[in-house]
């Protein structure tokens, strides 16, 4: 017997069949004798169609009534499952964000959480209670209601899972795992049984959307382990995102390949090559709040240098009329880019202990012709920019080269 | 300057351009100097919605949970009025139930506000700030979401009104006050500037829908200042509820005629004159969660008596069964009934201070030949149950034979 923390993403209770479904996952845990806290999230869209009702209020939402607004979409989900437990003889109680309380900071629509009272959830468990919270939500310290970002019923669970001291947190989404690469690219892919948090940490920051990176980070501050399970199909033990490296991790150089169209780059061309030129041109373009991803400094002709960096693709056309404007200011002889571009990753905790794992991924490329335009590195991951007519290709052929093909 | 305290219901917030008209109504309260605290339903449609949504998870939706769902209906409207109040440059706050806090007892669906809390309230008063609360919703004395039952908005609003003192608590409806009889039924009926506030309980007991009866005995019993306007038309004064009989009223004998189409008629016939036989019967209906609304015992022949009574039209079967699978142990000759028909009610302060009121009431409906089949009296009303199919004939005698029809 132990205590598990699951959440269900807006897919999994998207409709009243589809909630009597998740109430049929969490009786069969309580049947196996596990103490069960339930996190959900909004009734897909929902979300969507409350953030229409508030740009038709405000243009741009009051961030503290938009949380008001928002905040709902978990509340119905949370009692009509707390029904459909109930209607199947479990005892279950619903909790809102500020019942529970998981208690944020006041930053409205993006909340980060502080502290959560686990009292009243351990009370219930201790009498057999499934407790159900609503995800995404929580009380600021201003007694507000606020809500967590994107993604943020993902980070309740951890959060919760990390406060009740839960064994394990699992995360019921439309796939069954965590895969060697998109699947819908790579038909080969591979579902993986475990991936290190590191390795995941990476994958999610890359690109792969199958966990939010906030819960990741989260995940790794207060060691709670996660799984990453289907909510569509039965069975399947889906992957686990460990704390040690396996046997089977250390013979696997590469873990994963990422890819994220979510890219456009920049090129600042012919500035005089002084010191600050850089926090110049990066700087402006922070203060217009825009997250620079890649950047690349190289040395241009006669004391002059070329920058280049990636910005994700909404912010490619303002970045660039920014800079346009800059242009004489900064003394830049070009500014131009190009937003067909996108970064494939390859991700593995044995790059470490293994040399020419970065030559090796640019050799693959080059025997397909794949023209690389930055790359960026980190201990356990290599990532490259590349025209984005190649991301289905370089993919599969990076997938086959460090043998994720292969059981 | 006066603190005013504005309810709008589920018609008047509709839909979004319906809360900016109200948000408009709004900021001219605030224009004239006044403090607002406003009181919201849900969008009209939405309670439905999500009643039928719990519906679909159980038969019979748990009442705490069924609170935590339906509490989201008013939550939206509170988040999207305070956008659009900001939208216009009026500074707006949104509070939900347990935020103000609106105290409750646990009876969930159906709770009863014990206390409010108004510092909050006061402090965002205090700084020109609009205050949006959610109206039908509470936190119960479990820190629990609670709802008030249908109509519970009203009942906010007269409670906030009462624990902030308010100088006035306005009612915005779909109608522009309260008048002499439906004008649906009766076109020349007309809108009253006053009515007493024992007049209008009498009205909303005895089936006007303009107010509902707990918020007017809330009303009545804190003093609290009620008008009922119009939400959708501009202008008028509406009707303000007073406590002080003026000198208007004093003229008027009846002020109002009231209809009621939810009535059935069971009589009980021939059963044994003893002590405790109307116990036997009513406590089995009232046991049966019927309300018994008109009651009349007759004598009947050789030492029996005969029983009728009325019920909610849709209780209207079950009683008649359950009272025929009584009859043999009641003694009873016969179970018998009728459920076309109709509760036509005069009401007047001016009926204390003037005799034969009722012997008029009744000869202008003989005169009509509608036949009277039940007789219910109280110190200020005369009602009397007749044939559904002379409701409209006989409210429109009536209005005019007290002189409705003229200013």
């Amino acid at each position: 017997m132990a205590l598990i923390v699951q959440k269900y993403g807006g897919t999994s209770v998207g409709s009243p069949e589809r909630i009597k479904n998740v109430a049929k996952r969490v009786a069969a845990a309580r049947q196996e004798g596990h103490d069960v806290v339930v996190v959900v999230s909004a009734m897909s869209g929902e979300t969507n169609r409350l953030v229409a009702l508030a740009h038709e209020m405000q243009e741009f939402p009051d961030p503290r009534e938009l949380d008001v607004v928002l905040a709902t979409g978990e509340q119905v989900t949370i009692g009509l499952l707390a029904m459909a437990l109930k209607n199947i003889g479990v005892e279950a109680k619903s909790y809102t964000g500020w019942q529970v309380a998981v208690k944020t900071d006041t930053a409205h629509t993006k909340a980060r959480i502080e502290d959560i009272d686990s009292d009243r959830m351990r009370a219930d468990l201790a009498q057999g209670t499934v407790v159900i919270v609503a995800g995404f939500q929580g009380i600021s310290s201003a007694g507000d209601i606020s809500t967590l970002g994107r993604g943020g019923s993902d980070t309740s669970a951890v959060a919760l899972a990390a406060a009740l001291k839960a064994d394990e947190c699992q995360i019921y989404t439309d796939v069954d795992g965590v895969y060697t690469t998109d699947p819908r690219v790579v038909p080969e892919a591979r579902r993986m049984d475990t991936i290190t948090f590191e390795e995941m940490l990476e994958l999610a920051s890359l690109g792969s959307k199958v966990l939010q990176i906030r819960s990741v980070e989260f995940a790794g501050k207060y060691q709670v382990r996660l799984r990453v399970l289907s909510s569509l199909k039965d069975g399947g033990n889906g992957t686990l995102i460990t704390f040690e490296e396996d046997e089977n991790m250390e013979k696997a150089v590469v873990s994963g390949i990422a890819f994220d169209k979510n890219q456009a780059r920049i090129n600042v061309r012919g500035v005089p090559d002084k010191p600050g030129i850089a926090y110049q041109i990066l700087g402006a373009v922070a203060d217009a709040n825009v997250d620079v991803d890649m950047i690349i400094q190289n040395m241009g002709n006669e004391g002059t240098t070329d920058f280049s960096f990636t910005v994700p693709r909404g912010d490619y056309k303002p970045t660039l009329e920014l800079l346009g404007s800059l242009k004489d200011s900064i003394g830049a002889a070009e500014v131009s880019g190009d937003d067909a571009v996108c970064k494939v990753s390859i991700v593995g905790l044995g790059m470490r202990s293994h040399v020419g794992i970065a030559a090796r991924m640019f050799h693959a490329l080059a025997s397909e012709n794949i023209n690389i335009q930055m790359i960026s590195t980190s201990e356990i991951k290599v990532s490259v920019l590349i025209d984005e007519k190649y991301l289905e290709l370089a993919t599969r052929v990076l997938h086959k080269e460090f043998g994720l093909d292969k059981a």
